[in-house]
Formats: C-alpha cells, sequence, structure tokens
C-alpha cells in the first residue's frame, strides 16, 4: 500500500483524498487543513487523520480536533506527498518543509512549472514522471486541452495549430467572496493566456495559443477549439478518436445535454460523488471538420478534472504500475466511464 | 412491498424514484418519461421501468428505448401513483387518467391545493392523509416555513404572527433557458405571495403573512423570517427545538457556513446523493430572539425539500405507518442527519 | 459661490462632482483621485480640477495628467468637503488633513457614525446639520429606509416597528473582483444588520430591526419592508403619504415595472445621466395595509441615492438654505420627479 | 427632411427614434408600440407620435394613451421605415403591411436576410443599399466583425480568413425572464453559428467560421477573434487601421478598461444616453500580431451598436448623402468619437 499524505484539502485536496481512499494499492496517510472547519469534520468522519500547520494545533484543540501531528509528521507518515494547497503556497512548502525530506512531492496547477521537474497529463507523458522528486499536474483548463489533443495525436491525427478560446468559470462554487457578477473579463487582455505555454510543458511540440475570458458561473469550464490538422480527416475519424480515448465524454444535443449545467446534471444523476465530472465533456454536434480544420466546444469540470490524473501521478512517480494499467485502475475505481474505451 | 409509480420524472420525479428505491417497504413499479433524454437513460440504468404517454411510444422505440407501457399501464401496476409532472399538468392526469382509477395519488405543490383533498407535510399533519385519495405535498418554500412553525409549535413555542421574506432562486440548475440574469423580480410584487396562503392549507390557524422576490441563483431559496411568539422564549429554548426536530439543520458561521453554498458544498462532502440538502438549513447565528420577537434565516433547498415528505405521505395515505416511525424510517434509509433528533 | 472640493472621485465622488456642478449655487473647486485613469481623464473633460495625493503626483505626471495640487491645496481652495473615499478612508483622511484645518466636511456612509456630530439625512434631519463641523450622509440602504419612514411620519402615519428585509446587490457594476456569483450570502448573518441601528443615527427613536443579504447583482438593492402602524390607515392614505414626499417614486406593475432592471430602463429611457435612479422606487402593488400593519417592496439604487443628500449637506451645514428649499432646488436642478411632490 | 417612421419601440427602435431625431435632415413621424407601458409613456414625453396597431387601439386608450393612428397611418406619414420589431415579425409586417405601399423598409438583424434585397453594414456596403425598396441592418454581433474585418481591409491588410469565438449575453438587462443563470449555453451547439454566414451577406468574400455561447451576463457581448492575414503586419500598422477606422474604440487596461462593465462605466461617466457604446470596444492589449496571426478581443454592446447603421440606411436607401458624409454627421450628432478619425 502507498501511503499517500494530502497537504491541503480544500476543493482538489478533499477530492484527491476520496479518489486516493478509493484505490487498491493506496492509502491516505493523513490529510492536512489550516482551518477547523466543516471541512474538517467532514475528514474526520471519512476516517482520514488530521494534520495541520504548527501554529495551529491550538486553533483545532480548542475546536475539539484533536490534531494527528503536524505537517512534519504527515511527511513522515507518507512515501508520497500531494500538495493541494492554494496557488504559490505550494511552492512555500517545498521550501519550508518538502525540501528537508526525501520524498517524491505532486503539486498541482496553480504553482509555476519551475516547482517540479515535469509538468505531467496522465495520457500525454505518464512515463516521463517516473522516479521524478517533484511532479506538477497541470490545471484544469490544461488538463482538458493536453486530453483533447492527445486524443487526436494517439489514434494518428496530426495538430498542426491549436487555437483555444476559454470562457473561464468565474469562482468555484464554495467562493462566494469572488465575482465577476454582470461582467465578462479579460483573462487576461493579453494573448496569449497562460493555458497555451502551460500545454507545452507536457507537450512540448504543440503549436498552441490560447485566450481566456472569466464569466459569472461556478459550473464548469467552457472552450471554443480550432484546431488546424496536417490533413483532411473524416468527422467520423475524429469522433471515434474521441470516443475511444479515456476521460473523454461526447454528449449529444438531442439526448438533453443542451448546456453545461445537463453535464453535470447528468453527473448528479449518476449518483457521482459530488456530482463531479472528471471527463473532458465534448459536445458532439460542435464537433465539425471544415477541409483539414476542426472545431470542437467542450467543458471541463475545474473541481475534478484533474483528481485521476493525481491518482495516476502518484503511480507514475514511483513506477507503481504501467501507464495504460493504471488509468484504467483508476478509471475503474472512480467509476468514470469505460465502456468502449482503448487502454493501451 | 407498496408498489409506488412515478409520473413525471423530472428535478422532483427523479429524486422520489431513488428516495422511494431505497425503503425497505417499498418499490417503484415504474416511471414515467415524456422524452427520451438522458435522464431516460439513467432511469433505465438505475433499473426503473420506464413507461410513457400514449402519443410518445414511438418517439422512445426511436430513440432506442422500448417503454414498458403506458401511464395507465403504469396506474394498474402501482398501489400508490405520485405525480410530479409540471405545475398544472397534475391536475390534467387527474382528470385524464387518475380520476378512471380507484388508487390515491399523492401531487406535488405546483397544484393549486383544490387538486388533493388534503395538502401534506409530514410533521405537521401526517395522520390527515390516512385513507385520502388525493393528497398534495406542499411546495418547497411552504415545506420549509411548516416544518420551522411545527418545529417551535411541537416544542411549546406558540406563535402568534408569522411574516416571513424570501429570496427565491430563479431557476433550478438545469433551466438554463430562465432568468432572471442581473436583476431582483418581485414574484410577485403583490403581498402576500402565495406562500402564506399556501402554509394554511397545512397549518390551518397560523397568522402569516409572506412576500417574495426572484434573484440569479440556482442553488437554493433564502429565507428571512420574523416571528412573533406568544412570549418571551429564552434563545436556547428556540435553538433547542429546531434541534431535535427532524428534517431541520443548524449552520455555524464558525465552522464555515458563511452562505447558501456552503451548505451544497458540505452536502457533496458528505457524498449526498445529487448533493442535495433536503434539510431545512437554519444559519444557527441568524437566530435572535427579542423580546417575544424571533428572527432567523434559512435556506431552502428546491431540489430536495419535499422527497422525504413524498415518501412519508405514501405511508400515511395508506396507513401503512404511524407518523414517526414513517419520519423516522425516511430520514435513516436517506441518510439525513438523525443524531439528536426526536422522532415522537 | 460655494467651493465644494470631493475627496475621492469612485462611484459616489463622481455622481456628487456632477451634481454639485449642476447647482447655481455651488462650485466645484476641484476632485481628489488617487489613480490615473479613465475617470480621472473624465474629470479632466468635464473640467474639474483633478487634485491628488502627495504620493502619486508623479504618478499623474507619467500619465500625461498635471495635477492641480495635493489633497491640501485641495481643502484651502474649499469652502467644503465632501469625502466620497473607500470606508474607513474618510476616517483616516479626518485625522491627518481635514483636522488641520477649520472647514466643514461631509463624510459617507461607509464610515462610522462615530466620524461625525451628526448623520444626516435632508427629509428627516436636515436642520441639525446646520454650523457642525463634520456631518455623515448615511450609506444607500440607511438613506432609502429613512426615507419611507419619514414619508410617513411626515404624514402623520405613526410607525411603532419597522422590520425590514434585505436583499443587497453583491457589488457595483464596474466591481469586477467582488462576488457573490451562484449563491445567497447572510449579510451579516446575525440580527440585526448594521442598517437598523443606522437607521436610528438619524430617527433616533423608531424600533427599527433589519435583515440582510447579499445577492449576485449588481443593479439595485431590493428591500423587503413590513411595518407596524399607530393605528389603522387606509392603503390610500399612505399611497398619498408615499406620492407626495420628494425623492420617493411609485412604480406600477400594469406600466411595465416588473422588476428592478425595469426601473433602471426607465431612468435610462428618460435620459437620466448614467441611468441612475436618486429616488426610492417603490412597487405600488406591493404596499399593502392588513390592520395596522403595513408592507412593502422598494428598490434602492445604491449608485445615485445619496447624491442629492450630499448637495443638500452642503447647504445645511452652511445654513446656506432652508430645508425645503434646498430639497426643491437639488430636485429641480438633478431633474428628479418634482410633479405632485410636496416640498415643506 | 426625411420622415422616418419606426415600427417596434424596444431596446433597440427607441434608441433609433432618440438617433433619428438628433439627425438635422431627419424627423421621426411616428414610433409605433404594442403595449401602452412606460415606454410609451417616455415616447410620448419626447414628443413622438405614437402609433399601435389596429386591434391595439383600444387597449391604448384604456391606458390614457390616444394613438395617433394606426401601422398603415404611419407608414403613409413617412418617407421611409424603420421596422425594429421582435425577430422574425418583420417579415410578417413585410407581408401585412410594407407590401402594400411603395416606400423602402428597412429591417434588423433578427429577421432572415432574404427579408431584403441587401444586407447593410455603413463602413462595408453603404452604396450598395440605395434605390433598394428592403434593406437589413445586421445584427450586433455581425455588425461588430463587420466593423472589424472592414477596417483592416479598408487600411490594406487583406484577411484570409477570420475564425471568431462569442461570449454572447444571455439576455438585454430589461429582459428579466430570460437566462441562463449559472450556465454556459452552446449557442447553437453546431459550427457555424449563424453569425459567420451573416457576415457573408455583406463581405461576400470573407472566409468566416463563428462559434458562439451564451453566458449569464445583460452587459455587452465579447469576442475572441483569430484572423489569418495575408502576410506579417506590424503590430502598430494594425493599431493604426483600428484607431483611425470610425466606430471603433481602443481600450487599455492600464486606464482601467479591465472588463466589459468598464467599458460601459466610461459610457455612462461621459454622459453617453442610457449608457450607451454604439462603438466596438476593443481591448488594446489584446491586439497581437504572431506571424500573419492576429489576435483580438473586442466588446460589442448589443443594445446600441446598430443604431448608427440604421440612421446610415436611411441615408443610403434614399440616397440622400455620399457615404462617409453620411457616417460622419451620424458620428457627430451622436457624439461618437470622432477624433483622430478618418472619414473618407
Ligand atoms: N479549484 C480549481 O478549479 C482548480 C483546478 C485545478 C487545479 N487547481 C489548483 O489546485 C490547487 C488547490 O486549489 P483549490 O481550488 O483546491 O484551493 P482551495 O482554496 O479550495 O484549497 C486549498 C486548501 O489548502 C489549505 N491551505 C492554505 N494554506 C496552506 C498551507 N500553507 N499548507 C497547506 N494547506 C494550506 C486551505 O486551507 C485549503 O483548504 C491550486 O494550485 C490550484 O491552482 C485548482
Ligand atoms: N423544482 C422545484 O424547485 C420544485 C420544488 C417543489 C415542488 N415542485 C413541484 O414539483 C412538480 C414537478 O416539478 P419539477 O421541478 O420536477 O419539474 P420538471 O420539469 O423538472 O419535471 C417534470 C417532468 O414531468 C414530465 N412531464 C411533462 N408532461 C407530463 C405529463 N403530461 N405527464 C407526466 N409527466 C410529464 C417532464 O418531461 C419532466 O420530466 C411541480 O408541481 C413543481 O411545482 C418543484
Ligand atoms: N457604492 C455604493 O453603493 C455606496 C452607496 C452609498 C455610500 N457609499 C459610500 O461612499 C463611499 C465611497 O464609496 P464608493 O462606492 O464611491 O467607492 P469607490 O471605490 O468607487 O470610490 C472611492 C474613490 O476614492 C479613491 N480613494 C482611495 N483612497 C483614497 C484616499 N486615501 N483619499 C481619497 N480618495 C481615495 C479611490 O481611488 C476611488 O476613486 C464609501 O464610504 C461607501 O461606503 C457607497
Ligand atoms: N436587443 C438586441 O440585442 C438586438 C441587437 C441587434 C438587433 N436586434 C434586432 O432588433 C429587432 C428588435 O429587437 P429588440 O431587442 O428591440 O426587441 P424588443 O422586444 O425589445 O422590442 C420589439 C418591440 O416591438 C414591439 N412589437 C411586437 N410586435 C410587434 C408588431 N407586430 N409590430 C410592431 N412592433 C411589434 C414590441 O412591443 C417591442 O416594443 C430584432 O430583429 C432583433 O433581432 C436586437
Amino acid at each position: 500500500m502507498i501511503r499517500v499524505g494530502i497537504v491541503g484539502f480544500g476543493t482538489i485536496g478533499k477530492r484527491i483524498a476520496d479518489a486516493v481512499a478509493a484505490q487498491g494499492d493506496m492509502h491516505v496517510s493523513g490529510v492536512l487543513k489550516v482551518t477547523p472547519d466543516y471541512e474538517a469534520l467532514v475528514a474526520t468522519a471519512k476516517g482520514f487523520k488530521v494534520y495541520t500547520l504548527p501554529d495551529r494545533v491550538e486553533k483545532f484543540k480548542k475546536a475539539g480536533i484533536e490534531p494527528a501531528g503536524t505537517i512534519e509528521d504527515l511527511i513522515k507518515a507518507s512515501d508520497v506527498i500531494i500538495d493541494a494547497s492554494p496557488e504559490d503556497v505550494g511552492a512555500e512548502n517545498k521550501e519550508k518543509y518538502y525540501s528537508k525530506f526525501d520524498k517524491p512531492v505532486i503539486f498541482q496547477g496553480g504553482e509555476e512549472a519551475e516547482v517540479a521537474d515535469v509538468s505531467f497529463n496522465a495520457l500525454a507523458n505518464y512515463d516521463e514522471a517516473r522516479g521524478r522528486r517533484y511532479v506538477r499536474v497541470v490545471s484544469c483548463n490544461t488538463t482538458g486541452i493536453t486530453r483533447v489533443l492527445t486524443s487526436l495525436m494517439l489514434n494518428g491525427v496530426g495538430i498542426k495549430k491549436a487555437r483555444i478560446f476559454i470562457a473561464r468559470r468565474g469562482a468555484d462554487p464554495k467562493e462566494h467572496k469572488k465575482g465577476p457578477i454582470n461582467d465578462v473579463v479579460p483573462n487576461p487582455a493579453t494573448v496569449p493566456s497562460h493555458h497555451g505555454p502551460d500545454v507545452k510543458t507536457v507537450l512540448k511540440n504543440v503549436d498552441i495559443v490560447t485566450m481566456a475570458v472569466a464569466v459569472p458561473v461556478t459550473i464548469m469550464h467552457m472552450h471554443m477549439a480550432y484546431l488546424e490538422l496536417d490533413g483532411a480527416y473524416p468527422r467520423d475519424a475524429v469522433l471515434e478518436a474521441l470516443a475511444k480515448t479515456p476521460r473523454i465524454f461526447l454528449a449529444d444535443v438531442g439526448a438533453g445535454f443542451q448546456s453545461l449545467a445537463q453535464i453535470i446534471e447528468y453527473a448528479r444523476d449518476l449518483g457521482r460523488p459530488r456530482g463531479d465530472f472528471p471527463e473532458v465533456a465534448i459536445f458532439r454536434d460542435s464537433v465539425t471538420v471544415n477541409g483539414n480544420e476542426l472545431y470542437l466546444m467542450y467543458g471541463v469540470h475545474q473541481e475534478s478534472i484533474v483528481v485521476p490524473e493525481n491518482v495516476d501521478a502518484v503511480r507514475a512517480v514511483l513506477g507503481a504500475m504501467p501507464k495504460w494499467e493504471s488509468i484504467k485502475t483508476t478509471d475503474t475505481t472512480l467509476k468514470l466511464f469505460t465502456e468502449g474505451k482503448r487502454y493501451g
């Protein structure tokens, strides 16, 4: 059993904890929380040991939660650390804590690429993570783009250019202080947005440019993608490539998938935990081939898309399982769609 | 086993189906869908027999779903029907279909009170439903108010006046065509809104007036309540009454419950199906006693609050279980909070 | 000509500047800006002298705007200062700058009541401001409530209790970073919200309690008010009191006023600057008398409601005009509705 | 004086009426309203004669508004008609009323292109409208795209491909029933959206594809544009082309234009009627040249962008003024930005 310690138990961290707990070959050695709030109570209720930062121990005790120890105790009790702390805090934790130990650490996409030896996406470069000390799972939008591009490339569809236009969710559902309310905000106004360069940390040779705006929704990101292919492929070939790639879902308007909300409604109906949708949700009707151009629209569920990637990253870094076996194991245990998917 | 047929498988109907399926003494005899969309596929996947309206049979076959029969077949195969069709359609179904059979039917709050012999809330008037032909589970906001008032009255706190001010969610999450977007809409501009009179269909003698506006959220309704009590009660007595009443949850700001979104986040973290929160979620910090006045703020999760009420209504109408036993059974099977609750 | 210096040229300050400039007896001696952005350019284009803080002078020069001087120069060039800087900054400015001079200063509602000698609303207590050194115009919601209550009291309708329930706009239109997005946020969760006590800084003897939540709109605040009167008044008497009080507008659903957005649309159609609506906009259909209870719903345009109050405050503090003459002058110059209004 | 009759006095019609009234060579012969609401009162207050449909005359009289006549009376009293009725109603009006007379009619973009002999944009094809019986001013998004492309082409920058990705506002500010609330809706899910083909009704030979989603804002549309040029142009050449083209505004983030809301805030600060922004608002920071690729982001104010186009269409169809003279006259009378603009 791989002992996985999770530092940061917010939107991403708590999902990773549940996903790790669902693996047969892993065990949650503990989670680090900095505030003794309802998420801490849920952690305890789920049987996770709750650690905290040294200066928070008293606060937890006062709130009636006896911490299992501090962050260093958690590192010692773990074979690998997943850091899911807020943007830029991962880098601080690296300097303050992780550098003192000799354990692999997996960071999230809020960190700069430089925090890690390799940026990671399971479909795209699983094997590059093997034996690395520091690995970074790329962010939600980057993961979505990387999956779509990789699904085509793995199936022989060459990509000359990717130009992707993103309507980002303004905030996560629980973030009640963040906007915008009645506004669309260039995010940033300059081109490219960080997503393009970020994709290149994984897919080194892709010619990609991205633009992004923030919109007043909490539900999902929406991408409008324009790809120039290396030839004229039949639409069916493209659809087949997408359909058989793990972690991609094709949604038909005719079946009721008329908006991002219906994707999430479907996840809720399926009984998925938290109503999460870790797959890239492609609107099948939008997949359009025009000469050697390909257009498509897809939703990226920011809260959950990186969760299976983190699980795979643990196995990748430790060399615990080969790529496709890990991806399949993760998808099966997390009850993602596996029917018709080709693993390897 | 009580065979329960569910007519209408939208926001409310699909939740009722899952809740009925979770009961030891009930069985879903079938669900009626009018569109062969992803919700129909989910129904099938969950093992529910899917019926449809006579003129929809072909449409379903074309979509690859073989219906188990028509609405009349479903009624025949059921001991009791729960109608969760859209507002006013229940009354049409009553005239067209239900009136031909001699089976009890449970309607939802979108119907006029006159559709039924009795309007129903489990805590408030469970026993009045016994043996009735037509029962109506009151709407989401009405259920929320009724629970709060009943919790006080059951614990000896008399209510002289209830004045309740509602910020309604504009649409359900899946309803992408409904607004408002950047607006607050009197709903209606006249006073009282229908909720006050609707509460009186259950709690006949309450002096209640309500006002409502619609706001651009899909997450939950928010109520601001002002009650005049029949005396000066200590705050603790009020809190205790609320705390021990089933289907009421007290949320502390200090624990992180700073907004409606945190209530739903908690439901998601707890692994509740669809991230539902069938309890009335009272902000404990808002519970304020000022002489014989009582103030409180609470969230009402429109998608799920009436679900346990429908389960109880089935047992109530058939005389299948005494009140508190049914409420407790429902709460336990649906994994609502039962700790510290007094059933009977 | 009264020389009015305006410190802070944001949402409130820029409107006050335009309103002051429209008065026959006043002159904008200058406005203080801290950032050389498009609002600064607009100020210059309108002929306002732009001052800045001492440490910002260089920044302005770099941006191509030569400041007319620093804040102290502006104070010297003015007979009265209106401070419209952000919440709590007014108090800092008082200590740092205003205290050194012997000029009257008018603060806004973001400051604590203690910043000033008197809290001000033109209808309610114009004469109390006379000769004071520091005056505070109460905030948008407080101004709205104060106007409504005063309009009744001035017309012989006694108020025993005011219980007011507020759905606040989450942010001003230009504030793209503030939320909430899909949430309703107790603001605060405790009762009363600050508005009740704030009303009492003007109307000392009113029995008032308020509750507030924030909602994802930028357009206007919405109030649902419940008043207990000292007797049973005919609805017409109430309507007449409201109708003849300046700065109150009665909107009919039948004329198309179905939501707050229609109020603002009307302001836009009328050619009002910025689409502002400085009147309290009462939904006439909501005005309901029930024994000695009175219900009503109204919109408060946060960006503009305090603007006429600031103009009057200047005259009040200097004893430059009697109350009703000032109110009438302000309303006429700002093109508010004056038909049927009784001034004095 | 050209007598202009305006059929439909909603979002677009009322703005056109004000714009026509501001022209020295035109006169509003009357406006047609179908509901006697506050907009009708505003029309009357502005001195516009209000006509209505034959079956609405009584309704208007009851509401205290004496109509000046019916739609046929309005046509007779006019030299040209601008139809600004809802989508598809223009075509009905054509068949029922306009076809009986021999007067030119200008339709809006909600109508199919087939309704008219020519689709119109002032910059792009002013002269094609001359002497036509039926002209259609293209819709808001199409007008925005057409202006941007034309500004480049007029200045010698050739466009090989235009690929434009639109985040549409979900509803106009006054439309309180329309959503979405917390959702992003493919609009449509298929590619291209109607905007691409619509641009080609004006710019016949452009290779253009568009994709669109609807988002929960009322403020403005946002476009993310990717253009392939016929060569590598310096960024400055592109900026100069945009800067000197009428009806285009370049907004700098550094000056505070960080989102669409700031564009509208600027319009409000400038005292523009209704806070309208008829120019295409390009975020200058987004204008990026990458080899022969050009990227840019811009806002399109749906409520007002077509207003100057309608004014020009009147002159174009009647041959009343040459192209650039008309455009300049319109811009000057409507107080659009004219500094640095090249008219001809
Ligand atoms: N939310 C998303 O949409 C999303 C998607 C993909 C990746 N990410 C990335 O995942 C990371 C986590 O984001 P999140 O959305 O879960 O944030 P979050 O704010 O929801 O959770 C972060 C958690 O870390 C805790 N924390 C704060 N300081 C800490 C410290 N010094 N050490 C350890 N924990 C600390 C916080 O209390 C919180 O529980 C970020 O790098 C983010 O960019 C987020
Ligand atoms: N959504 C809520 O917030 C909420 C809360 C409490 C009560 N209710 C009430 O519950 C009832 C159902 O509302 P909902 O929100 O689930 O609506 P919904 O639109 O989500 O679902 C209604 C379902 O009924 C189906 N239907 C349509 N016509 C039908 C017919 N003739 N016969 C049978 N089924 C038909 C629809 O296809 C749909 O699946 C209404 O009375 C409503 O007022 C709704
Ligand atoms: N916006 C509203 O809804 C509203 C309504 C009523 C009252 N108020 C009150 O009015 C005041 C101003 O609010 P606002 O909404 O106009 O804020 P704002 O942020 O829009 O404007 C404040 C302005 O003050 C400037 N400023 C910052 N520091 C300053 C300093 N040290 N000295 C002088 N100016 C400084 C800012 O640059 C900005 O231009 C606050 O007290 C607020 O509570 C606001
Ligand atoms: N609102 C926009 O964003 C926008 C932008 C560009 C173009 N357009 C187009 O402009 C046209 C008008 O749109 P709008 O947004 O002003 O709509 P609107 O609904 O605001 O206004 C339409 C007006 O026409 C009136 N009307 C209804 N039936 C009529 C009839 N039979 N004859 C005459 N008038 C009738 C309505 O009462 C209303 O006042 C549409 O073609 C639309 O597609 C709209």
